[in-house]
């Protein structure tokens, strides 16, 4: 099985070309932020990602992990794999300098995040999580809690857990049950959550949990949720590591797929509380949680474009050396790369992993933009955007992702569905991410509600009108028929949030009804806009064969990708009649 | 977990109204084949699909087989599930009543057989298997061989095998390695066999495999290749069974899932040869073989079908009872079935099987017709109709059981990753649908190229000619823009299969560039063809919630699903070029 390769060339042409480092680095006013420093981490990092994280997928897998009375062990070789990542800088790449951060801008972590979960998506969770708890204890922490947690967590030492999830309340957190009682200058927590990635583990010596529950008396629904930190071992003065916690993993899940990142039923308080600690104010849990729920969907669809791209890479492998029957233009049996049905596949998977890889890092550029910008309009402006691209990258991309694993076990024929290729793995561990994080729907309706109904399109309006822009300013890079096909997604996006705006008065049924269709057409055509710039701006990057392939890739994904949008379109002018027009007792 | 029912009303529906029973009893001079037959195999069947095969589906994907010295163990209660199955006389519906057959018109087994499959497709497949092989010995064997075996296999007593695949040879039969060497009056069998389906088991007493080798001196390729009969045990003149043959399984693989199914590598003549008979004309094997496999295609789609009915009742029953947040136009919190974006993929779900199943059930119908109707006009025109569906309704209906599985997935958010609630089941065992029998890409030149640059276009003609005509005849049962969604579906496909007509001659990679998105073309097209005669045929069934559901249903498919056509119509005219654009070399 083909170990991953980190696609340098490519990260270094978003980061750089496409998005703009120097400008991005200049509006930051952060001049470390350099493409000699991009280079360094790319090739360092992929080291890692290759050598060290990728050969432990399979066995992940294989394994899985499991429940014992000391807790959950992890697959072999996870522990030392983890320190490695830890020891050699990876998880604190953008974190605050005070806390032992190396304060590099978020756009910097993203090929380093792509490379660790396309190595090993299960064992990237980790990390991922962490970086969560991280945010959300930097942005609302005490001092106090800070100054005990911080330095550790971000160099890796001690891992991080973000507790949502509990049997009766998943998407609903308004009914969640766990609760806070206030003892001394803590709180003792008591309840059951479920779905905790990394949960439990031997990987580290301590886990720091972040918890959501009730204060008594707390006003119901999502206005009396708090925010706790509760340590898998509390923390002495002095640093040193102190009682073990009441919090422990009493069941770990059987999935589908990531079967070595441990999937955690989390009881708290069995034994008469566990200790936990006050993030932020009271009442105010979910406003902490979704500072740092952003960027987690951010990291989410990231993971989509990182599967897609080791789907892509072990396929093309295959490809190469299965030979199968006389391809077109052959003399001989030749390796079913050269068939035209296996080439379609290979630049569907391509076309579309670049398109989502544009996409996400887009996003990322405007997140250190809304955080960090010396130009305080471009610091809303770039909110604004990042409020409307994150629930395309989360949503888009992990659905692309759905599709880009399973062409590459199909392009593996029979032996996709043997399991010791290893394409299905990637299938398998893909399955969770539209699920993870909010769902497809709800990135959805988060898309059609908060960031283009609340705001009466305000944003959809602005990034169609960049969009346009970039049509007139680099049309001549593509033939007329792929610019008019990106031309009328642009006005399909247009006419699709119009009728939004000026039906959903009247059909409360149609936000929900047509928010996937629009999710979905905003991803196709945000994915087309972003390879239009990619052709026009690869003009720069001395490699004939990097500029030629991209070019290559532009079209295909404009001629054969994007006119999707149309069905996306259709399906959504058709409004939400048909939708509902079975009612719930008679299906 | 929910057991399966079967869809009965719409089982009947399509077989006796949307496809019209009584006149193909009356085309094929069969008066047996009655509504009133109909219903009673229709709820018999009912009964040991959802009684006997359904819990079994759970527990044979948990548990799996074993390869022991004793050979493959099958999961615990299958033997007696496919006992009752074959003395209920499920086996032999459409078999030639000389070897103990009911002669049935095939189209009946259709709802049988979709039944068997949704209740627990890792076991359907062993009669589908054998069924396969049955077709085969009583097409092209000796009076001898089906003397001996056909009564046996008939019943149900033996099972039966189909052996193409060598690790090498996939797609590619031509260079097949297996050979089998004449003594006496039959011949030693020596070589591995791969992916073979129920190769091994303890469920019945004897299995027969159908074994594709080479003669000495046989041409090359896939001239050169011969069909050969190959008992597990040797039979006896008197019909007992004699000494074990030297045919053995030596490994089962490790599958993404059908785990209850045993896929055998098979050995054959490790101890000197395998005794084998052959069966039709010395390197006419390929002929025998396809004779069968165009029905296991079909068969195949029908397993789409019925993993897609099985997925959508498990996701209906789960959005019934799960509880969250508050949907538009309810006041309290809510099961997710009033929130439309689920209501979204659950129509979605059922309008796709519904529509698949009666592109299925059609072929079926023209099979029948194609084989025994009286005037022989009808006959060949029949066969001309099921040489251009099967790959229809093989790769369209499997690759939809893909979407339709995973948005069953889906509906169950973060439970459906989890294997024990059983809707990951249906996604896994249905990945292997758009693979065996003939990948996706296979059906796709099948159909580009055996069923219309070979004919001229003359049956994709006439198929679009009979649509045409019940678009003006049924075209006042939906709406305008559905009538016109449905027809520019129409000329769609005619435009594609025109420019294939043309520009193949020049441009040698057209045909396999385009040929994917000419099959899903016509998939959608032909499923929206059916959709609108159901509209049209349902106004005679008796039952109001029935014909109410089945017209929203259309509904939603022309104004929702069928608008896909128009993106897998742009992406064919645009062509090969950016299919091939980057080189073998450069990907």
């Amino acid at each position: 099985m083909p170990e991953y390769r980190a696609p340098l060339d490519e990260m270094n042409f978003v980061v750089d070309q496409l998005h703009d480092l120097s400008a991005l680095a200049h509006a930051i006013d952060n001049e470390d932020a350099s493409v000699e420093l991009l280079d360094a981490v790319l090739s360092e990092s992929d080291k890692l990602a290759n050598q060290v994280w990728s050969p432990l997928n399979a066995t992940g897998d294989q394994q899985g992990v499991k429940l014992t009375d000391d807790g959950v062990k992890s697959a072999d070789g996870f522990a030392e794999a983890y320190r490695q990542y830890a020891e050699g800088g990876w998880n604190s790449l953008y974190f605050d300098p005070q806390y032992g951060g190396q304060g590099l801008p978020f756009t910097l972590s993203m090929p380093v995040s792509e490379m660790a979960q396309a190595a090993n998506m299960a064992l990237g969770l980790c990390p991922m999580l962490t970086a969560g708890a991280i945010e959300a204890i930097h942005a609302h922490g005490s001092d106090e809690l800070k100054g005990i947690y911080l330095e550790k967590m971000i160099s890796g030492a001690w891992t991080g857990t973000m507790n949502l999830t509990e049997p009766h309340a998943g998407t609903d957190l308004a009914v969640l049950k766990t609760t806070a009682t206030p003892v001394d200058d803590h709180y003792l927590i008591k309840g059951q959550k479920i779905f905790i990635t990394w949960g439990d583990h031997d990987m580290t010596d301590n886990i720091v949990h972040l918890v959501l529950a009730r204060m008594p008396d707390a006003p119901a629904g999502v206005k009396g949720i708090s925010l706790f930190l509760v340590p898998k071992y509390l923390v002495n003065a002095d640093g040193t590591l102190g009682a073990r916690n009441d919090a422990y993993a009493i069941n770990v899940e059987h999935k589908m797929g990531i079967h070595a990142s441990p999937t955690c039923v989390m009881s708290y308080g069995d034994n008469g509380g566990a200790v936990g600690y006050l993030i932020g104010q009271p009442n105010q849990g979910l406003v902490a949680m979704f500072t740092m729920m952003n960027n987690e969907r951010l990291v989410v669809g990231l993971q989509g474009v990182a599967l897609s791209d080791r789907a892509y890479q072990h396929a093309l492998e295959y490809a190469r050396e299965r030979v199968q029957c006389v391809a077109p233009g052959q003399r001989e049996r030749s390796a079913i790369i050269h068939h035209p049905d296996v080439r379609r596949m290979l630049m569907t998977m391509r076309s579309l992993t670049e398109a989502s890889r544009a996409v996400c890092y887009l996003t990322a550029t405007q997140i250190d933009l809304s955080q960090m910008a010396s130009d305080m309009e471009q610091r809303a402006l770039a909110r604004q955007r990042v409020g409307l691209l994150t629930p395309i990258a989360k949503g888009w991309c992990t659905e692309i992702a759905q599709e880009v694993t399973s062409h590459g076990v199909q392009i593996h024929g029979g032996m996709g569905f043997i399991e010791e290729t290893g394409a299905a793995q990637h299938q398998r561990d893909a399955r969770i991410l539209p699920i993870y994080e909010g769902t497809t729907g709800i990135q959805a309706l988060d898309l059609v509600g908060r960031k283009t109904l609340s705001d009466n399109g305000a944003a959809m309006a602005r990034l169609i009108a960049d969009m346009r822009a970039d049509i007139v300013r680099h049309g001549d890079q593509v033939s007329s028929p792929q610019l008019a096909m990106l031309s009328d997604g642009v006005d399909g996006l247009e006419q699709a949030y119009e009728k939004l705006l000026a039906e959903s008065g009247d059909d409360p049924m149609l936000p929900g009804a047509i928010s996937y269709d629009m999710l979905m057409l905003a991803g196709y055509v945000c994915g087309g806009w972003q390879m239009l710039r990619s052709a026009a701006l690869v003009s720069s990057v001395d490699n004939s064969t990097f500029v030629a392939n991209k070019k290559a890739t532009v079209a295909y994904y404009l001629e054969h990708m994007l006119p999707r949008f149309k069905a996306n379109l259709e399906s959504l002018l058709a409004g939400s009649a048909s939708v509902m027009a079975i009612s719930a007792d008679m299906l």
